[in-house]
């Protein structure tokens, strides 16, 4: 299925007869060079200049058996060829140790691309580069954006359009095809050109794997046999929602008594600051030693218990990192389980007025003790999920056990640590009981993050960082294989004069109920903010959608299977499931819930009415049950409790969707 | 003097015994490739986006004669190195025609380097690369301004640190040399590695041209025997200073009056408006047809001999733009003389709601037709000096008569703009007597530009784009070449919430006593700013200032002709004088006012005193007489009128200066 192709003056590498790479002398389509990199980082933000010293274009070629040898002289870069459980893989080597890689993957214009790990500004890749390195998102994400100006000032954490926890360089391209390479270094994918997608990396990467499928299904499917799929979400998800609150063990028992009296069906409390409280000029942060702190949690695993017979699950926090001088800070020390300086002391990184450890998770005895942790502090309590914080910090300057450069290991630190949490759970014989939720990415989250949350959006209406710009992230990490994710209900960062109102949480809440999961967040600033439990109306909207959800439940226990059987994510692009409607393909802030449901969620304040594009099908209004033919625009009233949801006419649900209807119409 | 010293896998060629390019296999000084760039512009404001998609070092060489030979495989660059006046000459000639070139100069990690045209932001070049492109500055021109911010969200007019009117690929180095590549194509200088600085043409350039010098002012005396010198400044501009005002000759002699009724020493009237008026969103802007507007300036020419025989200049302004369908516009496009689209319409170039035709001034005729209107027109009519604005606008998508690619004639077109003008004053036979002062610059303003301005500043007390702005802009320029420069007293630009103040337009007014020449500017909205005709105070330091000035003409009529006859610029870094003082090196917030008089201007509001490092000499304070020993940091009292002023004791104008201090004392 591999073939070779001469063409004047060049070749074709082709797979499932489709172009792969097309390589002519004057347009080659492998570079080898050197470059210097001077990266700054501060709190999880970073800024590189990249010093190109030289970029040789492999002018050359020669065919040996299944090899293809590109080569300017002497140098030399080897592609070895192989078809391998149906799919192609090319495997590279080059003769000198380069540090800077360019690959032309051959593009038509029309084409378009999605993934490259969680984007939350731009769905269709196509036109933009996209460099590919964890690290905080930045606030505002828009150099237009007065927030990101003040978050760039103050703090140089404004970010970008491309700034991600979760770059992977992996997409899909509407030429039908899924492309992974295998490397971490840092990336930049350049899909501005007509011709071909520019691939650079700051390594020779091992391999590329790609292959073909006749529709988007089957090739997430395809993708996700080779990732492998994240075990099942618990099933407690499904009975109603999780509430973030904190303040001890009293205040968040007061809170939930006072939700169910209004009908809230809550399966969750998520309580975050279980291990305590940490106060900073940022607002209320937590005390990162990972034990329980009994003053403010008294006889918790108790507790735990008597709330799981009510069927509410108890969820903390935890991350990679140790407040030092504390005792699990202490104990790692003790055993050479941090990362150091390259001068062998143990690295501090600055968290904004307090200063951490790091787990040197490529040491395997750090790893496993860590683990432990997770076992023994959170599990054996009778913990039933919790947010496994950061993975995008790893400072480039730290020397690690594995010796490995840093800056090689920055990417792949969040799936490392979403490999301890996985392992903790798996061998603690939880797995679909117990799950975890993170922000951070990279390839292999899609197996070993039960869940993935996109992270902390301003509290506001901003596109590129407050309520919208969690959808294409949801798109974007969903093509690529991460069918489970979810949002923080009402945002997170309250920074620069942003300020969370009621009408915010409560568009971010009927969206949520259309997600993977539903959870609330207070926010970086609890008291400033807007929050569910002083307000009655919002306690009424929770219970009104935490009762539609709860209906839903056998629709999305259906949207569980798909996801952990084939990979289908929750949240789809329209185009996944109407691949022959043209106008599908650009559109990003509305999405398929599963096969059998359309929502275009209302990211605007003050929006009474919202316009939008019904793919090619009959839809069924959700709150009114008028129908809609589709492949036409549409405008339809949403107050708030009634976002703009339609179900699909001939779904095999269509009989629970007239429940819906009939029981919450309008 | 010319020497090729081989040195282990490599290179070295030394000029005067020290290395000007050093070459090793492994660190090569040439590199040659394609890019692809990508230019928007909007109003005078560019953003780049180069895609570069080959650098290849050329890491072998061969040496023949006089000729290096550096080559890879069959590319070849060949420098033919010779003496010629006693400088290094090197031609370059490339055997394939690259678009994209880079070459290395070699560098001591400790060198600073100044020049690159006029720059604003940074004096001392080292650590930052500056792109050199002409363009309009940028208001704010610093990304952490809320003004830059605006500028950048309302108009792309933001600007950077490195942005400027006037570009030149020309420095001097601590090495103490100068070097000057011949190109007018868009560079970027990289000063940021502590070995080689490495410069980057979208060319093959012609030529370098370098010498050493053992001092400072035989280094630009050099220079500029190199790029020729400007003609004299004229006479009047030593008798006072040149009023910025408008509104029609009734008004314009009113303030006149009201000057001279307080004091005030006018040696000029600058009336920008003769041609009339335009009014736009921006602020009030010209007519731009340049014929006198007999409507608001009857009788003019009788009036300019008139005030002559008072000996008060007449000053107007003129740009190489011609306001669509008017009288001059449709004369140029009958006769072709305008620049064209790519389809052969005449080219409109947008300034902000009016849109003019483009003097084409590579067609021989168009650039005699426009010198005549400048003698016609301006000359005849008497006027003694103009702004001869713009020349940073050339569109890089226009068709020239000569031919060449508009994004090669773009940087050079300053240069052209300048000779226009120069061609019509020298044939006119008025060097000397007639001047003009220009913003946009290239190599060779240093003979065709009679003067420099530095712009449109914004009216505040911002670092980048404020009056500070102005002295390393001066020092800049002034080093490779420019003698003659000056600002707008008062700053032009209020946009974005800047308004002039009177104590910003006070310490400009007292500043430019001590810079070639004196001219105040209304700004680009008169009404809602400050306006020394309004305040009989201002009025008073006018006179005050102008008095000083007059009674400095004989020291400065001493710097003129240093400025001719040897380029030493009026305005000087300490290090010019001081090479042996280190600490001066870094300094760019004071200058020397020819070798005697020090000032270190007020930048900053509501400073009554200021800090300030005197060179190792011994000086006296001008408004106390006080002795102060050089080599330290003193603090200086500076009210307004009495800026930090020093003059060297040794000065042979000593007692001109102590006359200064018993008239003017504190």
């Amino acid at each position: 299925m591999i073939t070779f192709n001469t063409i004047q003056d060049g070749i074709e590498i082709r797979y499932k007869n489709q172009i792969i790479i097309k390589h002519t002398k004057d347009k080659p389509a492998f570079f080898l060079g050197f470059g210097t990199e001077i990266i700054e980082s501060y709190r999880g933000n970073y800024q590189f200049d990249d010093y190109i010293e030289s970029r040789i274009p492999l002018v050359s070629y020669k065919i040996n058996q299944h090899q293809v040898i590109f080569f300017n002289q002497e140098i030399e870069l080897t592609l070895d060829c192989i078809e391998s459980d149906g799919r192609l893989i090319i495997n590279f080597n080059s003769s000198q140790p380069f540090n800077r890689f360019w690959m032309r993957i051959f593009a038509t214009k029309d084409e378009k691309i999605y993934g490259c790990g969680e984007q939350a500004s731009y769905f269709n890749l196509r036109k933009r580069n996209f460099p590919l390195w964890t690290s905080e998102p930045g606030v505002g994400r828009d150099k237009k954006s007065l927030t990101t100006f003040y978050a760039d000032l103050n703090d140089k954490a404004g970010g970008d359009y491309y700034t991600t926890y979760y770059p992977e360089p992996t997409f899909v391209s509407t030429r039908k095809y899924w492309l992974h390479v295998d490397s971490f270094a840092y990336a930049d994918f350049n899909f501005k050109h007509d011709n071909f997608h520019e691939l650079f990396f700051w390594e020779t990467p091992r391999q590329l794997i790609l292959n073909f499928k006749d529709n988007y299904l089957d090739l997430v499917t395809d993708l996700t046999d080779y990732t492998k799929r994240p075990p099942r979400l618990p099933e407690y998800l499904l009975d109603g929602m999780v509430i973030g609150v904190q303040g001890g063990l009293e205040q968040v028992l007061t809170y939930l008594k006072q939700s169910q009296a209004a009908g809230v069906k809550v399966s969750g409390i998520w309580a975050q600051d279980w291990a305590g409280h940490n106060y900073t000029s940022f607002g209320k942060r937590l005390y990162w030693n990972w034990k329980l702190n009994e003053t403010i949690y008294p006889n918790l695993k108790e507790e735990i218990k008597k709330l799981g017979k009510e069927n509410v699950a108890f969820l903390t926090y935890i991350c990679p990192f140790l407040l030092e001088n504390e005792s699990l800070f202490n104990e790692a020390k003790s055993h050479n389980y941090l990362a150091l300086t390259k001068t062998g002391e143990v690295y501090k990184e600055d968290f904004g007025e307090f200063y951490c450890g790091i787990v040197d998770l490529t040491n395997p005895k750090a790893f496993d003790w860590y683990k432990n942790v997770i076992k023994t502090n959170l599990i054996d309590l009778g913990i039933k999920g919790w947010m496994a914080d950061f993975g995008e910090y790893l400072p480039v300057d730290c020397v690690l056990h594995n010796g490995i450069d840093a800056k090689l290991m920055h990417n792949e630190w969040p799936v490392l640590w979403a490999k301890c949490n996985y392992e903790a759970v798996k061998e603690s014989n939880k797995l679909g009981e117990v799950f975890y939720f993170m922000r951070a990415g990279a390839h292999g989250s899609q197996h070993y993050a039960t869940s993935l949350w996109a992270g902390d959006q301003s509290v506001n209406w901003e596109t590129h960082d407050g309520i919208a710009s969690v959808i294409p992230s949801a798109l974007s990490t969903g093509i690529i294989g991460n069918p489970f994710t979810h949002s923080d209900i009402g945002g997170y960062t309250s920074l620069h004069g942003n300020i969370r109102t009621k009408e915010l949480f409560d568009r971010w809440l009927e969206m949520n109920v259309f997600t993977s999961y539903m959870r609330t967040h207070e926010g970086n600033r609890p008291a400033q903010n807007f929050q569910f439990y002083n307000d009655d109306d919002t306690l009424q909207l929770m219970a009104r959608m935490t009762s539609i959800r709860v209906d839903l439940k056998p629709y999305i226990h259906y949207l569980y299977d798909d996801a952990i059987l084939k990979g289908y994510p929750v949240q789809r692009p329209l185009f996944m499931h109407y691949e022959n409607d043209e106008k599908t393909y650009d559109l990003q802030y509305e999405y398929l819930f599963g096969p059998d449901i359309y929502i275009k969620p209302v990211v605007q304040p003050n929006q009474r009415a919202q316009e939008l594009y019904l793919p090619q099908d009959e839809w069924i209004h959700l709150w009114s049950g008028e129908s809609y033919q589709g492949g036409q625009t549409v405008t339809i009233l949403c107050p708030i409790g009634y976002p703009p949801v339609f179900y699909r006419k001939d779904s095999n649900f269509a009989k629970l969707f007239e429940d819906i209807t009939r029981k919450y119409h309008v």
